[in-house]
């Protein structure tokens, strides 16, 4: 019963994603999903990358959190359409949220649409929102055992930023390890080391995101 | 159709959890849920508690991971008995899991019986596994905004360790605002600031801890 009922709602969950797959395939769009514990720092990334690429490149925002609006307005300060869903205690987005959502995007010239998920490093992994890309944030102080704890997670990025390596010197941080354990449930991952505060690292980052979006 | 299975998961988890609730009470254990994101810390308190306490207060613990033992590992390291759940990709422990665990312990002296619950700031909150308290931890790098991101979390804590807080000079973190946030959700939660690496501000939860098990 449990089974076939989570069945019927990753199936309805499949048909949204499909759509917005369409969606994004129609208007030449790159759709990321950014997946991470809370407090990782996602907000953080997306909003130094809108402020470094602008002009570049034009990035929309759709914003999952269980409650609040203020991730929606640091994106609208660093300069891009936000549009924030409020998942009222659900503990990921649904490719059906992420639809609607894109009815609501004025950004008709968006080449990006990044969707930050709920923080959380569990839920959001199970559900496909039509992207084409997953990101998944881990930040060193969450320390080096994540990737072997949640390797669900990790095995379906397509891109690892390990962020906060500012703060690295003041914590026990395997690096070697991280990247290990990582590359055992997925070899193919692109890693890359950051610092969204002090923008160490970044322009990987911004390299990566501009060729993958065809805007080169 | 959702909402009823929900229900009928709900109810068969409150059934387990009374069961445990009934088991605790027989053999005068105080049970902790310990519940936070990933990485926050929570194993590193326990460990250094078990330490700290040995001799005058028998704690066990109940591991609560997605993957891995490793959890329990440190656990036995510093002295205590753990038994390991692993979910295989649940997002939290149940009740039952918890009765199963219960089963699987040998300390018949246990004064205080720890769950540590899958980092996870959003699921865990909504399944009652029988514990008498729930202590939330909040580690100063996930930042200031997680208590209003996150109020049905915070709202259901008696006790918030706010850890980490050794790191609060490399970082932007209002302290003022995080206490203000969850007094707006929980006026009543006891609220202490600790570093489970260096140990500062540790006595006071030691002290909680004792006297809230009745071993004063």
């Amino acid at each position: 019963m449990k089974v076939s009922l989570n069945q019927k709602i990753l199936s309805r969950n499949d048909d949204f994603a499909a759509k917005n797959k369409a969606y994004f395939r129609r208007r030449g769009i790159l759709c990321l999903n950014f997946i991470s514990s809370p407090g990782s720092g996602k907000t953080t990334v997306i909003a130094r990358t809108i402020g470094a690429l602008k002009g570049k490149l034009n990035i929309a925002v759709i914003e999952g959190d269980i409650k609040t609006d203020t991730d929606a307005q640091k994106i609208r300060a660093a300069g891009a359409e936000a549009v924030q869903i409020e998942t009222h205690g659900a503990c990921h987005l649904s490719a059906e949220q992420v639809a609607n959502a894109l009815t609501l995007l004025n950004s008709a010239d968006a080449k990006v649409i990044i969707i930050e998920n709920v923080g959380n490093l569990v839920c959001p992994s199970a559900f496909d929102l039509g992207e084409h890309r997953r990101v998944v944030v881990l930040s060193v102080p969450e320390g080096d055992d994540k990737p072997v704890k949640y390797p669900g997670t990790f095995a379906e990025a397509d891109v690892v930023l390990i962020n906060k390596i500012d703060l690295m010197d003041y914590l026990d941080f395997n690096l070697e390890r991280v990247l290990a354990d990582i590359r055992a449930v997925n070899p193919d991952a692109v890693i890359l080391q950051i610092s969204a505060s002090t923008g160490e690292g970044m322009q990987a980052w911004y390299d990566w995101l501009t060729k993958n979006a065809g805007a080169e």
